[in-house]
């Protein structure tokens, strides 16, 4: 089944302990769409400049990824600066230019409506809202947002959170939402403001999930050398959810699988910059890393 | 197999967000011998004042715990108080009188020495040498240390690490001994130290376990409410030894199980104040929750 995902086309300047790359090719809905399309067919909606070289999502393109919801506005693209530290779970952020995103407003292609899956990647709640009220009934909304819409847009994130079905969040984040510092509590919590599923992302301590009273805990996949961990978050969504659409079921299994699915290319993500792993990651190296997975937590 | 632990009786004063309990049974040779003893014999050598009420270990002498390595000196009991907040990943020392426990030599009574199993527990490493010079070849000795140990006695505490076959420490010990961010390189350089299997207590993310190259994962057990996490360490530790001494076996599928045991005794340790879940917990108790245990990872 087809997934429609709204969000960010980026070009990203990273500096990490390892090396720098400036505008290297990011944004949440190319990384969501560069693990999710190893599964199912993506539908993108998003707004690019015209600086945006198109050659380079013609990886994405052959993946069935379609770009008919990309607008090209006459401006520069969206622009993000990051640093990480040794202690690759904090960064800085060094700079955000909105440039054409600035005035993006969602229009979701007439064929695009029909998709059965929904990603809202972490952008304004605003834009969030506009696009759901551009869908059908879809068969699962995945929400994921940030500390600075909690902060920032509270009352109209959490119209947002009523109306999907799954939620993604940090545990800072979960934490912040709930008022608990008890991650078991506020997943149960959160569930509370409309969602059926929570997704908590625990970055170098892997995931939890909690969905019909039941919790599923994922271990980040052991990785001794992470280059970038940049788009970590949206490759996770997308392995996720583009799993559970190739599968159409919403069971808890099914979800299960998912989350350890959406870990396993989050961790080939993270070994290089920019595109480099997922580019030219194969399902074959996918399977072979779910096999290894199993194995870190079978008793 | 019977298993020796060398470690501390206390009386503790815990604040917690829901209470308060004055001079609680506590210290790490108790809380590891109230967990170990569901499974195998435990041996205790320790020290306590002439205040110490014995009749409050009487629900361990039943268990096969034997106390003919308990000194008894003239002088009060070692105390500690510790203060709990909100996130209780965090807690404030408030005070530490060792008492009688400031001369105290560990002497291992002639029938202990036969130990095949011997639990260090988090003391002054110049007492863990001195009880490591007195027993024989055991099958494996596991040990438990603090950051006051690794600041302040580095090189003798490298010197017991040396001499030890499973090395267990929490996530900032693990880097601060090794100063790598990551703790999945951190594991992996701390058995070039000498222990062949390193355990990562991690608190609410749960813990990790390295040994013979291969990674091992368990969550913490899910509890929407954490009462006094005081003795988690001590009792995981017991769980896992107490495991697998009674299995008399080194394999890695042991050691697993090992660390979900521990696991599950922790979680309900932290369930109340002092012993007040240990005391009465069943076989049958524990192996319900290893069964729902296996339910969070298994996809």
């Amino acid at each position: 089944m087809s997934i429609l995902v709204v969000g960010s086309l980026a070009y990203d300047t990273i500096e990490t302990p390892w090396g720098k790359m400036d505008d290297a090719l990011g944004g949440s809905a190319l990384y969501f769409s560069a693990a999710a399309s190893h599964f199912s067919p993506v539908n993108v909606v998003g707004v690019v400049g015209s600086d945006f070289d198109s050659s380079k999502i013609s990886f994405l393109k052959k993946r069935k990824v379609n770009f008919d919801g990309l607008y090209v506005e006459s401006g520069d693209t969206f622009r993000w600066g990051g640093r990480y530290h040794d202690d690759l779970n904090k960064r800085d952020t060094l700079f955000t230019y909105l440039n054409v995103f600035e005035r993006f407003q969602p229009k979701i292609p007439m064929h695009y409506r029909k998709s059965e899956y929904v990603f809202l990647a972490n952008i304004d709640p605003e834009l969030q809202l506009q696009v759901l009220d551009q869908i059908d009934h879809p068969k699962l909304i995945v929400l994921d947002t940030m500390n600075f819409w909690i902060s920032g847009k509270r009352r109209i994130l959490e119209e947002v959170i009523k109306r999907c079905d799954i939620l993604i969040v940090n545990d800072q984040e979960a934490r912040e939402l709930t008022n608990k510092p008890n991650l078991i509590k506020a997943a149960r919590l959160l569930t509370e403001k409309g969602p059926q599923t929570i997704i908590v992302k625990k970055g170098e301590h892997g995931c939890m999930m909690f969905h019909n009273d039941n919790y599923f805990f994922a271990p980040a996949y052991p990785l001794e050398k992470v280059i970038d961990p940049t788009g970590a978050g949206d490759s996770f969504a997308g392995g996720f959810l583009g799993y559970v659409a190739k599968q159409n079921k919403l069971d808890h299994d099914t979800l299960k699988k998912g989350v350890v699915y959406g870990s396993v290319i989050a961790s080939f993500n993270v070994e290089n910059f920019s595109f480099a792993q997922l580019e030219k990651l194969t399902v074959e190296e996918i399977n072979q890393r779910i096999e290894k997975f199993r194995q870190l937590t079978a008793f």
